[in-house]
């Protein structure tokens, strides 16, 4: 399956950072969704993140939509994506191919693809190709928001800062929204900014920990062995590049914890079956049980740092000191936000699709 | 997919609890490996852990090859593997359909199955379906260690006790072999087995984390998006009941990291391209750099506990104390081990049989 | 996915002809499914054929159901089903590494499984295999059925003799039902079994050409490219031992056709848009219209043969001549046609529980 | 999977003939193919067929390759192949939603996508979308040859009129190349296109027969059941547009052979273990011999005719009369030629790809 993934909504990923364009293939969604073009924009917007935080090189990321989309709405057809390359700067490269950069793939590129991988700015492990997955991602929660289910990430911790747990994860959910530095706690966020300036200043990089809520689901959804909730959206959310871990729920607290602690009583609620905690994250054995989902993501900091590192000379098979040059992001916590939404729509997507039917999504 | 993992190498899982009996089929193994069935029934006891921790229901839990082995060796067809279930007490099972028991499937069962499940003994849910899966990981595990390539597993952490991090791989993984406990520091394991008790005393459980370990595994194996390396193994790994949490390197702790700290250096060992450190866990972009895997799994506590627990009845739809009868274990961590070895060298004969073809591991 | 087929419902299969046992593992079926075991029972009949006409080996084939059925209905859980070997009456095989025989997969087998594979009786490739394919069939039969879709098959040419073509299709299927040489036209039957009778009294054996209708199919069903309901359901018949071609409606006749001819009237009948003929199978752009689905099967005669012939002894690499010994069929043909239904039927789970959801065949 | 097909090497396909572009993202191609954009050009110009014959709509179809691709070599990421819809006249399409054309999707789109699938042209369902099939074929039909596996398609009926059969399977692939109008007999050709005029004439269409070669297979490619050549490849064949049959060496007519007479006698051909005949197509048990492949697909008439038709108006519920205007070809078999090499090299690739890794292909 390779750089496609799911069953039913499927979505194909292609392109380089400095090749001619990048893009995405999302498939299976239902045919009379609305795409909302200016939500779309907006998305591509928050992947960017602000100015003063991110990288020099920042392209319109036009997306043109070259299929499956009439008037404005999905005709239920294979949906195109296209993002062409514009600010590609012309470079010496070549360094990659013979000084591998600590923790980036140029070294693993070379073994799998024996040095016919295109290395510039990262080729197709750029982060750059986040950007067709949060234009198909945005078009998934679309579909999904109609529905009544949200989804919403916010910056658990950077740079040594915490922000609040979700509380009342609806009104959470709706006050992050559009934010382009996403915490609940203001306080937090500006003490993360800071962190983030300093390692900056210091020619570092900083990672932090995503924590993501989806309300609305319903209960039912997913299969007790592989196919498992968990299982499946820890699948895609692995491939944001710079994730290192997922957790569901209280996740790695919860095995510190005794089974009368972490275990979720049952209660009513308005005449529904519900948790009273969530330690779960809104699963169990693998399947929904209609109480928000909640996951967390770990993401190492950015592996481009001006400091000076120690790799090895691939010609000489000898060591080698490396200083990197070019534009790169201190922290790309806050812009991955956007990017674990989109992937975990995705998937819920096809979840649903093959719980209830293709037609479920449509509006 | 639901019930079958993988692309090339494939695992599917079927039968109940309390059904007439429980088995996988495990399609796609090269042809020509021996089967070293003293080493599945091996396996078998370890899963089901030392008596003195663990379950009364002790079934013999005897593998039958009902297919894909002629003379103790691999013929490349389907390898089918059945366990008879023998010691299904009968007792009543009914109160699961009207007091579904926190943190268990009971009731997400009922909402995907619509009353239609066999809740006995949790059914198709019931931790005892890993018994195949261990059976068919025994045969993994034999396949990749004839190729030179070793998986271990110890418990990082159970009860509030934490064991020693890998040292020297290779020596540990050796030394890990077959102990029905296993932890690195042997004092760390008793404190552990004390915690298991104390919680038991308490009619309550633990839960624990699990490190694992791969050796030998060739550089360049997975791919750049969507079938990453961690993105393939997640997923399995989420299917082991009771795991909340997989991070792979330094998982969750790399998000505290300056880049500069979380970067491993690349260096020259032996006339090999190696890593100073191994924060990344043997993967880069995805793919395999040559060094070994490292992977840690968060394991809930047990949610079969004795204390008294709030559920709701769902007939009258109010709320309702519970108190589980029964036989049941105040931990698994320490069982799920085996399973964790299982499903990590399933996922990596896919991966390998992918990337080099079906012949790849044959002997 | 080798030994497994379908993507919500799947069906893997498993076992050698002189192995322990055969089976398959049947999931995805929606829960509370009822199990007509006699049902299943009468198509393990049928696909064992007429004593008169078959094989000399009749084994009960007793399908012992191990998982996903509980007091006669489906749990929807996967459902496992295993038919023990019990007439593996023993002959000596070895000859079939040696000498292969034309016609059967004795010679790919050693190609792919470089000698590991059980070659007795014709190992995993064996015509037996179709036996737990059509123990899962039924299941899809029934299920099917209680929608009111129907799925029956005559032997339409076989030994030079020609059966008439479905005229009223719902009529023609009821009327088909459980015949164990199942000919819409008597006379033609007869005369298909004396030309059956005079391939095997000349140590020779026939083929033929089996007709399959689909009635009460919703519309809407199947997908513009790759996965139409013609790729799909091809895919799983040319799976079917013999089957060397197939072809949907008028199939190649179409080919000699003008398009005036070839294109079906849409027309109105009793207040549904309808057809006026039915060339096209009941299929436009891969996508069910609603009226019957209509298929059509080459089955080549039964490759072993009691006539000489020729082969190559692979050890002295020479050419040299072959008598089969043993027991087996003159045609197969009309055991194929319950294969033919079963495979069928299991296609179109899939293809309608992804289309409409999981629990589409729900009762 | 819907527009995606393959395991290891996967094609995706999207767009609308009338809509802003088509394409196709081609994955898992092994890096370091040389990638021959004047043979595709050729594929392209040969899948619009000679314009004394063909539709009046003559794009270009220029091919841009946006990633994968590097100094005319792939790299082993996905290839993006996109075609821009330059000649899409406005014309009124409407009508196609209420007067659906007999013999097209018109329908059975209005029944799946409810409305509100772009129906201009035939929108994803028109045979346009075959263009960037023919052009991801290219790469694959280029990575085969390199590795001396050539594939060729003649016409082997068409308007009534047959070609000879294959005789010297390589010398006649050889003969056919870059034929425009692909006849093995030159006379047989000029028969052809004079009944293809003829039907033109009367503004009616044909069909044909199309057989296809494929040398240089190893053998010991394909799985027992499920996934066997005949199943993958004939999958892939009925999503090319109008192929209603496909068989595999003497398909249909082995339904009528004594088995004395299909089976084919293995014999040994400079050292090497061949059969005398092929009528098995060089296909045992789902598995390639090493002889040659041999493809029959049936194509129907082109359902677009100047002659007036019986259709149902959907508004009103009551036949009434159809003409289609606008361009539209009499025949399509020649042109189908290159979109059946094209899906018969996809299909090699992903099967040669799982059998022998990744790097097969790699020059």
């Amino acid at each position: 399956m390779k750089n496609t993934f799911g069953s039913s909504v499927t979505v194909t990923l292609f392109g380089e950072s400095h090749g001619a364009a990048i893009g995405a293939v999302l498939d299976g969604m239902a045919p009379g969704i609305p795409i909302d073009e200016e939500f779309m924009r907006r998305q591509m917007v928050l992947r960017q993140g602000p100015a003063a935080l991110s990288t020099k090189r920042r392209e319109p990321d036009e997306v043109r939509i070259l299929s499956g989309v009439r008037d404005g709405v999905t005709t239920g057809t294979p949906i195109a994506l296209l993002i062409e390359n514009t600010d590609t700067r012309s470079r010496d490269y070549a360094s990659l191919r013979t000084l591998p950069r600590p923790g980036h793939a140029d070294y693993t590129a070379l073994l799998k693809y024996h040095g016919y991988a295109d290395e510039r700015g990262g080729g197709h492990f750029s982060g750059r190709l986040t950007a067709p997955l949060v234009a198909a991602g945005a078009v998934a929660l679309s579909a999904l928001s109609a529905r009544g289910i949200r989804i919403g990430t916010h910056i658990a911790a950077c740079g040594g800062v915490a922000d609040r747990r979700f509380l009342d994860v609806e009104a959470d959910l709706l006050a992050l929204g559009g934010r382009d530095f996403a915490t609940l706690d203001e306080a937090a966020g500006e003490a993360m900014r800071a962190a983030i300036e300093a390692a900056r200043a210091e020619g570092d990089s900083v990672g932090g920990v995503l924590e993501t809520a989806v309300t609305g689901l319903p209960g039912g959804v997913g299969e007790p062995w592989f196919d498992t909730v968990e299982g499946v959206l820890s699948h895609i959310l692995f491939s944001v590049p710079a994730v290192k871990g997922v957790e569901f729920g209280d996740g790695f607290a919860l095995a510190a914890m005794r089974g009368s602690e972490a275990n979720d009583p049952f209660t009513v609620k308005d005449g529904a079956v519900r948790t009273a905690t969530n330690r779960a994250g809104g699963i169990l054995g693998g399947i929904t049980t209609g109480m928000p989902l909640l996951i967390r993501t770990a993401i190492k900091p950015t592996p481009s740092i001006y400091k000076e590192q120690s790799t090895v000379d691939l010609t000489a098979m000898a060591e080698a000191p490396l200083r990197i040059e070019g534009r790169h992001d201190p922290a790309i916590v806050h812009r991955a936000r956007v990017v674990v939404d989109s992937v975990v729509a995705l998937a819920l997507c096809d979840l649903l699709a093959l719980r209830f039917g293709t037609d479920y999504l449509k509006a």
